[in-house]
C-alpha cells in the first residue's frame, strides 16, 4: 500500500532494537481517515471469502479491525489481555508474548462470540514473531470457526512470524513488509 | 439515546456488584454500525465547539472515540496504560484505578500529540467513579490544552464520578445514565 509506505517513511521513528514506531498515526495518535483506507485495502483483498466475523486483539489491532468490520458489515470481537477476575469456562484462552510488557500474558475471548459457524478474518497492526496472531489462531481453533486469513498492517519480514504462517498454508496479507531496518543510517527497506 | 437504552435492556447482562456488562456490542464484541451512530450523537452534541482533538484511553474508549474523531475530521490520541519500558520526559503521566485489574495503573500520553493549542473532547465508554476521566483531565491540564467537554456512552448515575465532574463546571454528556441496577429483579432504571 503506497500511502502506507510513504507514511512509515515520513512519520515512522526508527529506534534501536529493530523498532519502527508509528505512534503518530496508528499506535497512540490515530489518523482515523487513513485507517478507513487501510480497512478498505483489507476488504478488497478478502471481500469474496464469505467472512462474517473479524477477530482482533486489544489495543491497536482493534483500531484497524473496526474499519474492516464496518466494510464487511459484520461484528468484530477482540481478545482481551490479562487474567479475568471471574475465572469460569465461558472463555477460550491462550497465551501471547507481550513485547511492550516483556512478559507472557493470558488472552481470552468469550465463547458466545465465536462459534463453529463463523468464517473469520484476523486483523492486527503488527506482525513480528507472530505471538499475538498465533494466540488468536489457537482460540479460533478451539472455537471450531473457519479461519479465512490474516491481515496485518505492518509485517517485519526479517522476523519469523509471517514466514511461519505462510508455510502453514495460512493466507496472510500484509500491507507493508519491512525487510530491513538500519538504525544508524535511519533507513527502512520494504519488500517489493 | 433511545437505541442505546434498548440495547442495554436487551443485551446488557446485570451482574452482582452493580455491574452491567455490554460485552455483546461495546466492550468485547463490537457492533460497529451502532458505534457509528453513537459517534454521531457525540458529534451533534459538541459540533459547534471548535474541537480539534479527541482524547481517550485504551481499550473500549478508543472504539467509541474512533467514530467521533472521524466526524470531527481530527486526530484521536489515546492514553496508554502501564509503565513504558523507556521512561523519559516525553510523556504526560497520571494514575487511574483499574476496576478490572483491581489496582492503580499508570497512564501516559506523548507530549507531542497534545499541546496548548488543542481543543479537546474526552471520550470514554463508561463513567462510574470517574477515575479514568480524571486521569485524562490531569493529563490535559498538564498539556495546557483546552478542555471542551467529556462524552461517555454509559454513566452509572449512582456512583459519584459524573456528579463531581458537573459540579466542577465541566460539560459532561452521557448518552445513557443508569440510576439503579437491581440484580435480583434484573432491572435497570435510566435517568430521564
Amino acid at each position: 500500500m503506497k500511502e502506507l509506505y510513504d507514511k512509515i517513511l515520513k512519520e515512522g521513528k526508527i529506534c534501536p532494537g529493530d523498532i519502527v514506531k508509528v505512534d503518530s498515526f496508528l499506535n497512540h495518535q490515530v489518523d482515523v481517515n487513513f485507517m478507513e483506507r487501510v480497512g478498505a485495502e483489507f476488504y478488497n483483498l478478502f471481500k469474496d471469502s464469505g467472512i462474517n466475523k473479524i477477530v482482533s486483539i486489544e489495543t491497536s489491532g482493534v483500531i484497524v479491525a473496526m474499519e474492516v468490520a464496518k466494510l464487511f458489515d459484520c461484528r468484530l470481537v477482540f481478545a482481551k489481555k490479562g487474567k479475568p477476575l471471574n475465572q469460569d469456562n465461558s472463555f477460550y484462552e491462550s497465551k501471547v508474548m507481550s513485547y511492550t510488557r516483556h512478559a507472557e500474558v493470558e488472552i481470552r475471548l468469550a465463547k458466545e462470540y465465536l462459534t463453529k459457524d463463523d468464517k473469520v478474518l484476523v486483523i492486527d497492526d503488527f506482525l513480528a514473531n507472530g505471538s499475538a496472531i498465533n494466540g488468536l489462531l489457537d482460540i479460533i481453533n478451539q472455537s471450531g470457526a473457519t479461519l479465512i486469513g490474516c491481515g496485518v498492517v505492518i509485517e517485519k519480514g526479517f522476523q519469523p512470524g509471517g514466514k511461519a504462517l505462510r508455510e502453514k498454508g495460512i493466507r496472510l496479507e500484509s500491507l507493508a513488509i519491512i525487510d530491513e531496518i538500519d538504525v544508524n543510517k535511519q533507513t527502512i527497506k520494504f519488500r517489493k
